[in-house]
């Protein structure tokens, strides 16, 4: 009988992980009647919104010890090597890992989908994404290219150590990207990240603008991960549990927006994010590695291999006006944040570590409808 | 009788326009039962309970039109030139006239006093400034000073045109520095200024923090002046005056600490300060230059004229036990600016312009207690 | 007798003075036959070669101990607050004084005439420059403009405490400026500065570049102050004077083009310059504050008051070609730092100091025609 | 017979390969009379002696196509992450795919080895220096790790789309890492590259400085891949050969001292190795991603785990006298760049492409002995 044991106690708990991640057809933050911020959402009230924009998650969950994943942002859907976008990394707190910045900020382009995953994977994850990229037509001689990988640490749910991700993984992401609306929570990189003392994972809001007849959409991704306390328009919702490291944690924040903007606004847009997240209550410690991305999915801001020396012809947003999204990129951060651990669900992993699902009743008796 | 009739009017205005502004023993946040985030204060609760830090103020109220002034922050009484402190500044928004951040970039060092003023008037400040240093023992053969000079913008309510401010102003103001407790609200550099929609002004908050048998203080100085809604504990209370140009304003958050802390965490500690600005409310438009500066009084960390090649011995805070003074930035930069709305006065000035003062009633109905 | 001596020696004074300054009818570097760099120059091979750029210097000697002035560089002959250039701040060692530089970062404009002076007077250079500003049509109800001044210290010809500088100096600099060819050497804000051990002050330089049929100018404006070992072509001409402080001092680089760029773009070409300065042997010493300014004059990347929240349709150069413009700004940096030494003529000044200008027969005899 | 043939070619091929690679017994710039700039050297004039610092080197070459390598620097040869050093990495031209950059900025430390190796292989030796770290004693509970990976191009000669860099070369890298005299020129990570139209690869040098009683050594190793012309204490060697892309490549300078420093000047001095690079004739183009990384060897600068909230008491040099060491940066830099030419042998590889070494009958009769 022994011999059936094993396999038996492996579906049993595969069946029990499975549950727990799928646990998450949990209600999103506008059905619980909470708006953030005054702005109005994009369609789907996340980063697909913007057009063209693609997300895919893979979410690997392995024996007890492996909670971790891999999400990825593509800008569009071709070949972003060939068809570049204005894009722009800003730095709040540099104590990460993110691989590709000094090329964004240096030429002011993203050349890669934007891969999130866990601290100790992302050489092997941008090695994968570098293998994705070379595999594409017209890329035989390619020489150069510059992945753009983000992380958060998952090693309080996840044996990070193992470093579990493969390059299947990586393709698997990608190849699953599409256009929303998008599944939230314990998922992709998300998997096993812990949030405000509650189990964080992936988040996603949008807004939309109208500055002088022109209509552009904004959308925010995060993978959240950091410490703090959580502040839902301004209610204060503690997690009790006690809280292994409480300073660590980093967030990644990627922004995707229609409007024509070069790389120099696309990164003061990228420093708003921060706002929302401060007032998500984020404690911005040491430990934290936060950083956000932005890029324009304009066609006109694209550099386009082979059409010469000048670029497309462009009337990007002057300062002023392109302030008008700033608070859009606030507000649509803050949400994602908190609506990442609104729909993340309660994940058990290494070492036998717990982090709890928000129990939404809470969340309802506070009632932060609006503030 | 006409003759007379010009001077009484004239002194009339002028005590009317002084009662305006000195109305202002309005009672301090804590007073009204409002507690900012979790950590203890320092006596005072203000930038001067780091000790050896001296502010002073010259108001200047002159007429119908001129409503500025000039704030001063000395890091300690001596010749700052002769005895620099650790000092960073840390831009958010650069869309601002602050005079001398490369150099204290560059070299790490903070060494003339710091003062605010408004857009206009930096310069002649900062020229002021130098004559300040240039007057003091020891300075004969100087030939290059970094005068450290940051402003927002007053146009609202004053004249800013006419660039009002003197030196004899700018001497008046180091002249009357003093160690607290310090006077807020409509005075300084905070006279003319508007906050969140209200009268804003000159704000401070202070905290102590103790890290491994350490006990360290830190304290903040805001000049508030930008747009958005002010949120206190998480509720709104939105100024119903119209505002002319919503967006626009800035904000400047002088950090001083006793921690042992070199210039680059010195500038880490200066960033989570506009964490605390985020949750005030602010909206971080494209109009709005906000500014942190930071400085260490620790003695070990001044470089001293004369001593040598090699600086003090000091053992610095490590990365990670200096990450336990950022939750202290940000919760004092929050009390700081909004003790500054809480503080000021209403003013009426340039062109009939009028900022008034927040309702203490509205504040108290609301409640915010703490978050 | 003795009333009509003192009149008498002042003028005698003043002629020998004026003499010394206006000895320098001293022939250009490429009349000795030297050659920089392998690029074509423009007409003047200066900065106003560069359509639409204006120069104008105010030298101010007097007495035994001012030996100072003031340099403009405008990039239009129009009102620049009211029509901003595209442009961008790079430093290399921002112990310096620099007015602006945060601004320009941030919204990668520059809005008044770009003035270079002395150390001590980059405050009230740049509070007239603000006058200046205001006294133009169109900016009665402009309540915020950043002025842009550069300085290096000129302390050992000039008693740079004495501030001497004026208002009027600055109206003059700006009102003399005009389109070439340039006035280089001991004048404007060179007339008291040091390069390499000999006398140094304004040198300019300018390269034409063909990029896919585009035919771009670039023109740089130098104010040199540093230490080092003049170095032409290779060859060293190490100045036998003893140097007081040899490590001190500073250089300002001003590059104009006519280029299609955008902020970023214009800062890497910034930093080329800086390569350019290398070649000239200077070594970048603690004390020397190293700032280079770039803008473009090209009418697509204007922002005009008053035409929307879109600029004007733009093409801008891809990264790759507009590194074509690189080696452009080392290049002509290097020559507009050497002419500027080649140019200059002896001064005495401040406390006798003397500083002697560069023996043209050595340069010949060392013949660094072409490297 | 015919299966005879092959393997016999292949060790006939594998031998050429070998004797041209290893040709290199070329004497050293110093004793071809050469003599870069006035500083005296240190022991064995390369970054070695640097009291503690080890490199290692791995060379790969395999069948027709592979030419690359590892290069790695320890700065000491304990366990870094335990012993973190105070470090910096500074960018001149952020276009390449430095992996680490941004957590060094923050918090000032390197804690990995410093590897050198080919574009496209970062992210795989990145991975690889991730499994070495865990492998050490003391690693058991880390979680996050910051690896320090640096590359250039070396697609000319080497088949860079292969990725042919496995863990064991990056193992192999590590464990040959010894003291000196370094083995220089077409070895480790420079096994490839192409610098100024010749071969270029690994080169170093190193200067000694008195500071005030104090003797330091400041010691650089260069990996040189970048385009320009030649130049040796100004006389050009520019090389006929048809260059492919001439502007492209890149440039990685790391430099080590034992002087007290703290990350800020260590970022400063790192900037200094440009004005180097610039004395060699690199152009400096868009596509050639030029970076430092500088770092102190001095014990009192190191954060050790385990010791506390405090660093250990120092005293590090002041910004006047770490200028100092700005020249030895330069100097060592340029010879560092120039002696990889000097070192390098011909390499002939991927679709048989060949990079031939520096004649250096030619070095001789420029006769460039001393500038």
């Amino acid at each position: 009988m022994k011999r059936y044991l094993r396999p038996a106690a492996f579906i049993c708990l595969s069946l029990f992980l499975w549950s727990e991640a799928m646990a998450g057809q949990r209600p999103g933050l506008r059905e619980l009647g909470v708006v953030i911020g005054t702005l109005p959402t994009g369609a789907h009230n996340d980063i697909t919104d913007v057009p063209g924009v693609l997300v895919g998650h893979r979410t690997i969950i392995r024996g007890e010890a492996i909670r971790t994943g891999v999400t990825a942002i593509l800008p569009h859907g071709g070949n972003l090597f060939l068809e570049k976008v204005a894009g722009a990394v800003e730095v709040f707190n540099g104590f990460g890992k993110l691989a590709g910045s000094t090329q964004v900020h240096e030429l002011g382009r993203i050349e890669t989908p934007i891969l999130l995953t866990n601290t100790l994977c992302v050489s092997r994850v941008a090695d994968a994404l570098l293998s994705y990229m070379l595999s594409l037509p017209g890329m035989e001689k390619v020489q150069s290219i510059n992945p753009l990988v983000a992380e958060t640490n998952d090693g309080f749910l996840n044996d990070i150590q193992a470093r579990a991700i493969t390059q299947e993984d990586v393709f698997e992401a990608l190849r699953s990207a599409n256009g929303g609306p998008l599944e939230l929570g314990s998922v992709g990189a998300g998997c096993g990240t812990t949030c405000l003392g509650y189990k964080g994972g992936i988040g996603s809001a949008s807004r939309v603008v109208e500055i002088e007849g022109g209509r552009y959409t904004l959308g925010v991704l995060a993978q959240t991960n950091f410490g703090g306390r959580l502040t839902v328009n301004g209610k204060v919702l503690e997690a009790k549990a006690e809280i292994e490291k409480p300073g660590s944690g980093s967030c990644i924040l990627v922004l995707a927006t229609d409007a024509p903007l070069e790389s120099r606004n696309l990164r003061r847009l990228a420093r708003r994010a921060f706002a929302g997240m401060a007032r998500s209550g984020a404690d911005f410690s040491n430990g934290s590695g936060d950083y956000a991305i932005a890029f324009s999915v304009h066609p006109d801001f694209r550099e386009v291999m082979g059409e010469g020396s000048l670029g497309r012809s462009r009337r990007p947003l002057n300062n002023e006006p392109a302030g008008a999204l700033f608070r859009a990129a606030a507000e649509a951060a803050e949400e994602a944040i908190i609506s990442s651990v609104v729909a993340a669900t309660t994940i058990t992993g290494y070492q036998g570590h717990r982090r709890e699902a928000l129990d939404l009743d809470i969340l309802k008796k506070a009632s932060p409808g609006q503030k």
